[in-house]
């Protein structure tokens, strides 16, 4: 799992139907800092977050399949919850 | 899942049976902007999706399996959507 | 796996169930001679391990599930361990 | 999946049982045009490929059992098609 | 699967139950010419490899569990065989 912020949304017209229902977000992976490591993912809600707000992703299928309660779901990667805080003792 | 934009396809000629009637395509990993990041994939097309188009890539062994319902198949990424617009609120 | 180093604790408000009683923790991979890679990951304690602690991070879902005991459990990391020494040969 | 470019072998005195009559390749990841990418991976011959050819590299545990029809196999990549063609529409 | 070679060995003290008569060591991932790349990982012995040895590291869940014959061990990486040469065609 990693931290992220949320920075938009993918709009996909033609798709498997397991997408017709079912809010893509674009997530920047960030450092602990709160700093963007360059990379991203693309993952599916499932707390309600939205732009800007900071995210804990999971970065697995089955755990994914798991939270969406969607043993079949072809998917690998959703939030997993809102971070309200991260407290780093560095 | 990624963001991708398809490049070209891949002609293979001795394969494993599974190949020889999907249409393998060479798609660029981008950035939620446009840019290439530089990466690839080669992933299995279900959507009829071209060169140039951006896609939504799944990059996952059972998700790609349930999305071709080939619970045997040796593969690991496929398009999962034809991605019509990304929605950056940075 | 890998060695990490703990540093700092994440909580998290809106969350999946799974994530209620779950001490979700900040953790540097590091490199055996103990400098930073720049990478991290968020990992669930298993061993109560605290900050500045090197541990043995087992990055990898059904090892996780394994290791908390719950078959479905959406979690991809855990700290498998304590690590007392690492003895290079180099 | 990923295009690779079969540069060697690996012989392994002490093995895995499994290991034993399996031809153990090196094969460089190139990009689509060819060039080296800088990383390589170990994979399972399945279709009597040589040094030098283009092959389809399947990077994942369950598609490298199924391709080699062996449930209980313990092998992350195989070797699933040598490439005729490579078409990029850049 | 990759080359490794094997550069010390990881004393844990606090750990899960699996961990306990196992012995963990530390792996230098390296190219096909010996030298190393700057990664490395944990991996669980399996042929009684020795410190500068060259090895076969397979570094996947399920195959881990497959060679350590323990169907529910938290493990991700193993080192599948010592590795006697590497015939270069380049």
């Amino acid at each position: 799992m990693f931290l992220g912020r949320v920075s938009g949304t993918v709009v996909s017209t033609i798709h498997h139907p397991f997408y017709g229902a079912r809010r893509l977000l674009l997530v920047d992976k960030i450092h602990p800092d709160g700093k963007p490591t360059g990379d991203y993912v693309i993952a599916i809600d499932t707390v309600d977050s939205g732009a800007g707000e900071t995210v804990l992703v999971i970065d697995e299928g089955d755990s994914s399949r798991q939270v969406l309660a969607d043993p079949s779901g072809p998917v690998r990667a959703v939030i997993g919850g809102v971070v309200g805080a991260v407290e780093v003792s560095r």
